[in-house]
């Protein structure tokens, strides 16, 4: 294995650059495009170098910073597209709600929110002023990234809902579904602000001129079908229809655990879905049809086991799939801090070396 | 309400009696039979009275404690089955692996297992020596059962092998699959030890009368159904195999997130599965086949709202199942300790008084 295998070649054609946008369409491609959710992230030593003197936040909050750890995965590992650094509970932190992003916690926030008045606290947002840094970030990584596309992100209302009410990560999300099923009103308007200040949030985005905008929902799959309909479907389907009115870049709808979601999530305006692990691609895109491109499926567990598993499993992703168009390599959920870079070099150029 | 149509009616017949082994069966049955897992648990005052004074293992090491936990749900809630109060835990500590129950957190592993010299610390059961206490709350739990089924159940090798090797509950079980990629002889040998053990601690429920067997395997939703297939399969199967050749009882074989693993699960040799909130039920039976009789799939998080919600969430899993014999109605897990007794009370009556 060369090691400048991994890095971006300088003459790659157009072709090579759109892979991921082609994808997205579902149109022909060279090879599988790749990328990895937290590529940005702790797994890089480089990543770790910066986080050494700077906490996560203000990376968020400097361009220059937020495009370097946004770049390093496209350098060392030659992923197909690049993803800006940030995290999903950025847009709450920026309208003021507290939230702490704490060292293998994740998000914590002072004051969770249970009732109506609590609700009042999550205002709109006002790009110039709450969020200046973002368009400025885009702005460098456009300029830096030449053809490699630029996914913009942020959190989906559930998710966001999840972490607010909670307080932080849960295993049940006992006080989330108490509220919804005994608080409907209250959750109602907690998911209405929240899917609006998604739909500002991510319109900076795409007015700042990222490629393709991805919609996490990453606790989504603690959900009854029946439960995803009534109580966050509308969320998340006005986010997307929204930003379909307004833009035709590729809209990636992601959550895990979403086996018997994925047939209402189809519904929602995703142009491309994700899809976890503890579903084989295959029956997934059956799942949400001919018209969706897909995204996954990789446990991101499998990259703590050796290279001989890991190439194994990703052959198998890519055998079910067959070299049907509209297929992006991904994990199924982020890389773990702990995963070694070299399963991850190893994994993009193999990826790369099969024929799509 | 009257609060009498809690308490089992004192002249009721045999079929009644029957219901839920008759279900196990899919014989046809009066109505539907209901039990809930972790019945015999916080939830209920009488309980947490007993364990201000006892600890967990203290309940389970003394028979007539042990048999008055059992029976607090059936008196109070007129559930139709009674399960022995355990942990499935209990015969990995009963053998001398150290593992203490913290409130709140659930098991806690002193040493976790994580090389092949950790493994050998497994040691076969010898019933007599290591759980004199289970043959006798069963004697006893029969005893005052009368004709009111008893489940014995035991922990699944992945879902204890889970904890050895994590050391307590986890979000991703990383420890856990990077043995099972990393170290597939390590995971082998640890998973052999188990499904013996489980086998062995089985067969003294078995041997003292209990009416059906369950094979808990909370965390195995965390797999990709190759994983499940690899890894886990042949351990349930020569466990649940192995019992079916010594006994005509129900086996349940119970998991949550099992969507893609049912269509495996159903070939490892339990009569009765388990299906959590995550698939509509109907959807769960067409999976598993006509030749399996169902157990579920209440949210236990619907519990907590009220009892409005509670009471639509039910009906819809009633008319989904639309009398076809075969539906024992349970949670999709176990019972969260703040659940309102009155819940609990007035959803045991509910599912009683619509006919199955």
């Amino acid at each position: 294995m060369n090691a400048t295998i991994h890095q971006p070649s300088k003459d790659r054609t157009q072709i090579m650059q759109d892979r991921f946008l082609r994808a997205c369409r579902r149109e022909a491609v060279d090879t599988t495009p790749v990328w990895f959710m937290r590529q940005a992230g702790r797994a890089l030593p480089e990543y770790r170098a910066i986080r050494e003197q700077y906490g996560f936040m203000d990376i968020c909050y400097q361009p220059e910073l937020c495009a370097e750890v946004t770049l390093q995965p496209v350098r060392r590992l030659g992923v197909d597209a690049a993803i800006m650094f940030a995290d999903i509970m950025t847009p709450l932190i920026a309208t003021g709600v507290g939230v702490d992003l704490v060292e293998s916690i994740g998000p914590v926030v002072a004051n969770p929110i249970r009732t109506m008045a609590d609700v009042s606290r999550i205002r709109p947002i006002e790009p110039e002023v709450d969020v200046p840094y973002i368009s400025k970030s885009i702005h460098l990584l456009k300029a830096e990234l030449g053809q490699t596309p630029l996914i913009g992100f942020a959190g989906a209302p559930f998710t966001l809902a999840a972490y607010l009410v909670e307080g932080k990560g849960s295993k049940n999300f006992l006080n989330t579904k108490a509220m919804m099923y005994g608080s409907p009103n209250v959750w109602h308007a907690l998911m209405e602000r929240l899917a609006d200040l998604t739909i500002s949030y991510l319109r900076v985005k795409l007015a700042a001129g990222v490629d393709a905008l991805q919609l996490f929902d990453s606790w989504v799959g603690c959900l009854s079908p029946h439960d995803y309909a009534t109580f966050v479907q509308p969320y998340t389907a006005r986010i997307l229809k929204t930003l379909r009115e307004e833009t035709n870049i590729p809209l990636i709808h992601f959550g895990t655990n979403t086996t018997n979601l994925l047939p209402l999530m189809r519904n929602d305006g995703g142009s491309v879905l994700g899809a976890d692990w503890r579903i084989p691609i295959d029956e997934a895109w059956q799942l949400i049809g001919d018209d969706k491109a897909i995204q996954g499926n990789l446990d991101p567990a499998v990259l703590l086991g050796p290279w001989e598993y890991v190439r194994e499993q990703a052959a198998d992703i890519l055998r079910r799939i067959d070299g049907r168009p509209g297929h992006i390599f991904n994990l199924g959920h982020g890389i773990h801090p702990q995963t070694p870079v070299a399963n991850l070099e190893r994994l993009v150029a193999f990826i790369h070396e099969q024929r799509a």
